[in-house]
């Protein structure tokens, strides 16, 4: 069995989920969302999110963590914001000696739903069929989920 | 007296400089370069840094934290890593809860040679006037002394 840590991160939002895999069967642990207050300095909610996630390592003892690669998009102030978010949260799991699994976002949206461009609908949708437990109540946690849930698919036809 | 670290984050060579200041009298401490492995996976190469500047602070318990503020230059790539490369510094510092103080690059450069655009001779020249016992051995590790310098003129001045 393996204990998959998927993260969505964002300076506002880190959305997180932990779940078991095993051949082709998953379980649903628990999902939430880290937030960050919009009204605290940058260095803070960097900590923040840190400090989150090595709590959710501990707490839960992940094998592996699952997260999104990000690309420059149009808005290079909101990439660079958002690494930042990324590498807070990979810093807490690389610390812990977990490792990291880097996807690209359409190969997460691929590895579901057989789609590179499916849509917010469609990632929950699946989320929902393949882990009826899961009830995300946010996008950000449903994007966790779909990460992890990619994590468990990729290691059963490419590891 | 405050006692400064000075971090010039970088994938590669994350410069640092440990300085104490006391109104206008300022004295070195120690300063070096973390150089995590190139071969090493990304994450692995976030952690080095953290796991460096964690260190830094619990040997050298520094009041205060000077760090560049990144903008967004011609190649968004190089800008993404390197604000990874920065937030897992930071990280760092903020979870000890040591402040942050976030400078602008030609700020740095102003503080220490009145001139925003000096270049990198100028920087290493101020840096050997002001504290000859630096002795920086690469431009990363002058530029963190730089990076303290700068936080201990701001202080004086601004605070």
């Amino acid at each position: 069995m393996t204990r998959i840590l998927g993260i969505d991160p964002g300076l506002l939002h880190t959305g997180w989920a932990v779940i078991d895999s095993q051949g082709a069967t998953r379980h649903y642990v628990a999902s939430g969302v880290i937030l960050p207050s919009a009204k605290l300095p940058m260095a803070a909610r960097l900590a923040t999110i840190f400090r989150g996630v090595d709590e959710l390592c501990a707490t839960y003892s992940p094998d592996a963590c699952s997260i999104e690669i990000i690309f420059v998009n149009q808005n290079p102030k909101t990439t660079l914001a958002l690494g930042q978010a990324r590498a807070a949260a990979i810093v807490a799991v690389a610390n812990r000696d977990i490792d990291v699994f880097e996807y690209e976002p359409n190969k997460i949206k691929k590895a579901l739903t057989s789609a590179g461009h499916a849509d917010k609908d469609a990632i929950t949708k699946m989320v929902r069929l393949l882990l009826p437990m899961a009830a995300p109540k946010s996008p950000d946690e449903a994007d966790a989920i779909a990460i992890a849930l990619a994590h468990s698919n990729m290691m059963r036809f490419t590891l």
